[in-house]
């Protein structure tokens, strides 16, 4: 390949501000946040509107180049990162950042791949309307990625992951051409649902390029309680205390673990622990509905009162201010700084049926503490979908080193309860080139000779994010 | 083909009891409920178990016979009625009908294809949990039919269709192998969504042989009432005010014309038509939480007060016992009855973005109007995600078989209008054998495409359901 004419043609459809080919530059858009994966490429491109991503897509099968889309770059999973070959582009969708339309009505929102989350949920919030797609990183993930990789967070439960979200989607494919199917609709059974298929397909069948998302209604009533609950069991049975008032209003329902919390409160000891009971496991409960008034705390309290009566929680706290409400929050979130300041950590990001959440904790962490004495294991995340995120901290005082070397035999002892309880070894974060090595022996068989029929068919000649979600 | 040696073949899989070849016994399952399409089928076969599905679709693999998958055989496209040319079988899922799992805490239901939607209601209501697909098939309706044709309903304003139900699938592929995808998680990025893929594909990608279904809680307090309302953008303002109280109590919003309550008053008499005003558009609103107690007759009555205050209903009722809930809710439920009773009539199952409604009920009745002067034109239907069933009939005392001379026009000019609006020419009932002829002209080009070489990776020798979906 001439790469000289090839970076010419390139040049000639994005324009000279839509190609970065300077390796200082490129590092950047070569290497994942975490900095794990370090890849190359021939060039960044960073193509303005639709059209000119269909054009470099056609060039780059022309030339045999394969194409790594990218949003803004947040992947844990290694799923936005060239490989280490260098016969790739990184095609980067941030320079499509408009959002094309808001309509109050429909309640929905044209936006294109480029757009960062928070803006659009900014964007949602002065319409009235409500994007429920609440993420950590959502300061710079984009529209595109958010949904090529069906991102979670704290409010699935009440909404569902980013599919639920998706109305219509427009995607450039694997030669080149334009799926306008940027549709308003609610209903409409004409067919295979395309936009199904590359929703969560990590950049490896199509590059969207824009989405038609249906927002809600902004909830101008939150309340904000932290449980401090007897056990995991107990957990549940107030989870489902909330659903039986009413489920609509419960919009998270996130679990931290005693551990967890003391390394909160370790690190973060301005945050004043509000409660008077230490407890096994703690819950963040978020109530929320869009009209204004004493209802829903009216809600909050008749639910506490019973689950106090009913002996289900120890202890709870209902933010009484907006500052409250961030600072009872703030025990959740700070949950993966608070572990990255105590040393090494190993995250895993699984789901299991909610009912085996208590047999999930009890086994994984008696795995784990077999395999390295003093190891804290400290859980959390979203319980009401069963989707927790197993974290593992290093001894206090220990060797980091050493407690990362038995990295891969930790995540193995998580990774087999999972398994045996029939759960996912990647809930929300996909699968990258991180975990495609698991895929075999997880989805194995009949699952990833589909999922290979489907690639062969839509991206025959493997252009489009190679090396991810399948087993290289 | 030796016919004898098939049947031989079939029956040892299926034995004696899960065969029926006599044309008196085949015509049924041979025939669309609605009586439009009649098929030829070789045998119809009755498979107990998934293993047996999986050996006779082999069979058929091996013999070059077309398998015709089918449910409860309500399928309003002919989509699940073999065509006229005789080399294929009918599948059917019934004897399959056993709920194999209901878990209270996971809020899930592990059903095999041929139960019927009633059955599967009903076992859910008696584990205090809630399936809220409610259409007006349920009693015939197979959860299998349900989930291939991603059925919609009165309650996808809230709940969303059948795919949003849908946790885990199990499924038969075109080459009989077995998909076991029966995970109750509610996140799992592990690769392509593949149960996308088959949910709404009408049988022709593959044959689901059972599902695990994501319940709600049982909603234990539930009101309905009947408005009056000056036209549709005063519907759509009642909508918007009900989304911004709690719009997750909002569980139907249904749309009734006023030449439709006519109908219906016409024919049915004894409903004794409630309200005091005349208008030309009805709204049915039904709300609903798990919680007992008065808290939702409040929500109600707040709204429909603020409604009255901004004149945007002129009358309502809100109904003050069981019967007078069922009662309010017949008038929308037999408008398709009073519709027959009226004379021959065409249907038209749309949907366009919530904001066009007005003007397409507009554009469409006086489309009609032109060419069919003294046409009654009687639209319904779900208003509140878009989808109108915007159906004709015939006028009084005028001939029917002139009338249906006219309904291409008629269906045209009305998808005309919805073409044009970018909506939908299917919203719930899918493509069949109806409607594929439509696809080219509204899914062509790339969506075709796409459509076909996903047909073509999973059933390449198109073996499922042939002659639907895709144009002859």
């Amino acid at each position: 390949m001439d790469i000289n004419s090839f970076i010419h043609d390139l040049t000639s459809i994005v324009g000279s501000q839509g190609i970065i080919t300077s390796p200082k530059d490129t590092e950047i858009y070569n290497t994942d946040w975490r900095q794990i994966f370090q890849g190359n490429s021939i060039a960044v491109l960073r193509p303005q509107n639709t059209q000119e991503v269909s054009d470099v897509v056609k060039l780059c099968v022309q030339y045999d180049v394969t194409i790594i889309p990218q949003g803004g770059n947040t992947s844990l999973v290694g799923g936005a990162t060239p490989l280490k070959q260098g016969n790739q582009i990184v095609l980067s969708l941030s320079r499509m950042n408009k959002i094309r339309n808001i309509d109050t009505i429909d309640s929905t929102m044209t936006v294109e791949a480029g757009v960062i989350l928070e803006e659009a949920q900014n964007a949602a919030k002065n319409a009235g309307l409500y994007l429920p797609i609440v993420i950590a990183s959502q300061g710079s993930a984009q529209i595109g990625g958010v949904i090529a990789t069906n991102a979670g967070g704290n409010n699935t439960l009440r909404y569902g992951n980013a599919r639920e979200f998706v109305l219509g989607l427009e995607v450039v494919t694997a030669d080149g051409q334009i799926l306008h199917n940027l549709r308003r609709l609610r209903k409409d059974n004409t067919g295979y649902a395309l936009k199904q298929i590359f929703i969560g397909s990590e950049g490896t069948l199509g590059i969207i390029t824009a989405a038609v998302l249906h927002l809600h209604p902004f909830p101008h009533s939150t309340e904000v309680a932290l449980c401090a609950v007897p056990d995991l069991q107990h957990a549940l049975r107030l989870l489902h205390l909330f659903n039986n008032y009413n489920p609509a209003a419960l919009q998270a329902f996130e679990y931290i673990s005693q551990k967890g919390m003391d390394l909160v409160c370790q690190h973060f000891p301005e945050l004043n622990f509000p409660l008077e009971t230490k407890a096994p496991v703690y819950i963040v409960v978020e109530l929320a509905i869009p009209a204004q008034g004493d209802g829903l705390r009216e809600l909050f309290e008749t639910v506490l009162e019973k689950a106090f009566e009913e002996e289900i929680i120890l202890d709870a706290v209902l933010a009484e201010s907006e500052t409250q409400r961030l600072n009872l929050w703030r025990f959740r979130e700070e949950q993966s700084e608070s572990q990255k300041l105590s040393g090494a950590n190993i995250k895993n990001d699984v789901s299991v049926p909610i009912s085996s959440i208590p047999e999930f904790i009890e086994r994984a962490t008696q795995a784990c503490e077999a395999i390295y004495p003093g190891i804290q294991v400290a859980p959390f995340g979203h319980l009401g979908d069963g989707n927790i995120h197993f974290n593992l901290v290093q001894p206090a005082n220990g060797d980091s080193k050493d407690f990362m070397n038995k990295s891969h035999d930790l995540m193995d002892a998580v990774c087999a309860v999972v398994y045996d309880l029939e759960g996912s070894f990647s809930a929300e974060h996909g699968i990258g080139q991180l975990k495609n090595y698991m895929m075999p022996s997880w989805r194995g068989g009949v699952e990833l000779e589909l999922m290979e029929k489907i690639k062969q068919s839509l991206d025959p000649k493997n252009i489009l994010n190679p090396g991810k979600i399948f087993p290289n």
